[in-house]
């Protein structure tokens, strides 16, 4: 068949679009439409068939949709069967939303998880407590109690706030209302919403620069412009100056042994960026993670605490005191905000499981959270000593610069002589140990790459001095590696 | 002081903006501009002071941003001290996004969530499996098990995925690739996932209608438009009439044992669904929560097994065969789709509870998962039974017409005699009876208004009886009110 011969059957009922359609694919399949072959113009069809335009230009479009034809602008419609059969895979890369198409491309934090389930690597790239200290009988003896005596509240429906009684212990702990604690699954799940909550897309957003990658993923998808603010310096000039330029949606910051860098906002400091947020009324979202991970120092008040303009969401978790594995965490903010984010993360989880949330009340209730901190602390402190003293002892000399707070999970390093980051993350994973390479804590690309972080709390002391000596053999390959492609650019004069 | 002596000092590092501001604001708080005064336009003060007029606009801005003045187009600008004053609490209400302006105005879902969490309740609103049949001792057991010996698997950082034992037996029980399972906190999230995933703003997403309100709500979260098409006709030329003429992105429907109609989709109409997706590119969303609930019936095979063409995404849960307070459900799809939803999935929670997964996980390696599904349908066979019989026995005659399922949690029922199901909702739980008013199960507002959905399963059977005769006095009262009122409304000729 060519196209000359083509007719289609009129009369009541009868579809010619349909009709159209039909028989094109069918030529198609057939193979009297060859693959490759233009089709008429869409004008000189509807004139050969009597048909309106508009008809014929459906047909094109439906027949595309289903990839037997290809359109190409300016140069017509052509036959491309062969190419994308009908029953070939699907084409879901085609598929997704424009957003998932530009984020998932750069999926940092993702490949830290999968490094970390690695079980022959010694990693010190999660942020995870020392697990050993987990208070694990009195955990099984809490789920034990919960299963036998409130089945029906753990295992049942429950309220997407949070259950009644752990809010009610974590309003105590922290001294506001039960109504102003919303419980999260990890304080991830808490930027997630205030995201979701409070941004439109093409906000602008203060973030802590460098900063937690979570932070910077979750803003990023809400279509957030992230504006850093430099950490170390600590500038309220500089920050009022970007809120006045930028006129930020929010501002977030870790104020308490930051991530990454540990670095804790002096009180002074906390009290000048409060006024700043309530004198240009800019909420203040307040990551507060490490804030019982306190080691021999007091930090100075939370933010939240000091806040007296009712600016400040505040986010903390157990995942960093207890296990990340429990994925409990909480929010604190006025009523009107927790109402508000209950609602998104109703209609995007329902509620957060009942068990876990009912058997950490039990601990908080009857004090082993309390104990085991104090456990922790001295086990922090331990590995804390071993690694200061492993990397002191094995480092190659002037190579790291290293900050080490005292709280946190965390130490910040620099590599001094010009060695990339990244490549000491491919060195060091290759003899076995793991480290977060600086870059994915900028938003801005191109800034950390002699940055990286090394966790001092989720390997055993014993190992820990095991994986600092491959460390340090890396670093060594990699300032020899990095000196001889210096070397190796000098120009023949 | 009035604006007329006002001046500005001039000279090197002197900011005019800065100063400008501070002088207004200063005058604002000494009450030497009173609330409520008119501030001289723009221009006229640019001019007086020599200044640019941005440089006034831009002050007048600031001014606004902290609450002391406000403008109205065409009118000027005035002082509002007194209203808003700098430290009264922070107007969280004008910082929420547009879309969370938006969406949290019709809480349906939440709401539904409170009411069931009240113990006086007798509750057919969630569909919940029995939860007495829960296998209590087996999940202490397994609980122990995880606790004793993986703990670092079961408390540690977790992989976004899952836990490669859950997704392993999944795998098996489904007959795919352990890469094609994804584990979610709960088939909420993953219709979340999805929605994120696949969805621009103004696509158009067909869905059952009536159907699932968190797939409502998820969808319109995500800027959909939503079509519906009409679960009890289940008529595959209409589905394709709809995909011609909106030319969805995606297709999500519950096939089996519907929510809320309890409708099973045939064999040959599901081949014929399957066949349109693959021919036209929609993607499937089968929401299968249901599957495992058949009373004494098999469903026909899933459209996630019958799929030829890669098309199929399938949500299941173990929320309605054990407990929704496990948070536990997984997604079957192909290896690339289920990569990009574990992107999505780790900015959103990280990763999912890691305790539960690895107990859920013994309970199906060691068979009691299996053994329960048996022990909960001859429980869930007994209340449906216990229902039928309450329904027939005590509610007015020709009141309700039902649907009576052999499947699924719930039943699907209508009033006859135009009494509004809002109406009989809030007579109901002014009983003690909660129930689900058919509204909510339409995207499109104004249908649904004389459906309710009703549990069979969450109550004991004792206490079924009484539930059902309070809602038979509730239905009793609502006709006699609307017949009342219809009396009223007859004109007095």
């Amino acid at each position: 068949m060519t196209l000359q011969n083509l007719t289609l059957k009129r009369g009541n009922g009868l579809n010619l679009y349909r009709q159209l359609v039909g028989e094109l694919e069918r030529a198609i399949k057939a193979g009297d439409l060859k693959d490759g072959e233009r089709l008429p113009s869409e004008r000189q069809l509807a004139a050969q068939l009597g048909l309106s335009r508009t008809t014929v230009v459906s047909s094109y479009r439906e027949l595309e949709s289903r990839g037997l034809v290809r359109g190409h602008v300016g140069r017509g419609t052509f036959v491309c069967a062969s190419s994308e059969a009908i029953d070939a895979p699907f084409a879901w890369r085609g598929k997704v939303s424009a957003e998932t198409a530009l984020l998932n491309n750069s999926p940092a934090a993702h490949d830290l998880l999968r490094h970390s389930a690695n079980p022959d690597l010694i990693s010190f790239a999660s942020l995870m407590p020392a697990l050993e200290c987990f208070p694990t009988n009195e955990y099984r003896r809490a789920v034990d109690q919960v299963i036998k005596s409130h089945s029906t509240e753990g295992f049942g429906v429950g309220p997407t706030e949070g259950q009644p009684k752990l809010r009610r212990l974590l309003a105590r702990r922290f001294r506001v209302k039960p109504e102003q604690v919303l419980i999260v699954s990890g304080a991830q799940q808490g930027l997630d919403l205030v995201a979701r909550c409070l941004l439109d897309p093409g906000d602008a957003v203060i973030i802590d620069r460098p900063g937690y990658i979570g932070a910077i993923q979750n803003f990023r998808a809400a279509g957030a412009k992230l504006i850093g603010w430099d950490v170390m310096r600590s500038d309220l000039g500089e920050l009022e100056d970007l809120i006045l330029r930028y006129r930020p949606k929010l501002i977030c910051t870790n104020p308490t042994f930051q991530n990454p860098t540990g670095r804790t906002l002096p009180l002074t400091q906390r009290q000048e960026l409060l006024a700043l947020a309530a004198r240009y009324r800019v909420p203040v979202i307040e990551d507060d993670p490490y804030r019982d991970t306190a080691l021999t120092v007091t930090p100075p008040p939370a933010l939240f605490q000091l806040d007296t303009s009712n600016t400040v969401i505040s986010l903390g978790t157990f995942s960093k005191t207890l296990a990340p594995g429990l994925r409990l965490g909480w929010l604190l903010a006025s009523e009107y905000v927790v109402d508000q984010l209950a609602l998104i993360k109703g209609r995007q989880i329902l509620f957060s499981g009942g068990l876990e949330q009912l058997a950490l009340a039990e601990l908080l209730e009857n004090g082993t959270y309390d104990s085991h901190l104090v456990r922790l602390r001295a086990q922090h402190m331990e590995r804390w000593n071993v690694m200061k003293r492993a990397l002191e002892q094995h480092m190659p000399v002037r190579a790291v610069a290293f900050s080490f707070p005292l709280g946190g999970l965390h130490l910040w390093c620099r590599l001094q002589n010009g060695v990339a980051s990244a490549q000491l993350f491919r060195l060091s994973l290759s003899k076995g140990v793991a480290l977060v390479s600086g870059e994915v804590f900028y938003a801005d690309s191109g800034a950390g790459r002699h940055e990286f972080r090394l966790c001092f709390t989720s390997v055993p002391a014993g190992k820990i001095e095991v994986g600092i000596k491959r460390l340090a053999e890396a670093v060594q390959a990699a300032e020899s590696d990095s000196s001889r492609r210096q070397n190796s650019f000098v120009p023949l004069v």
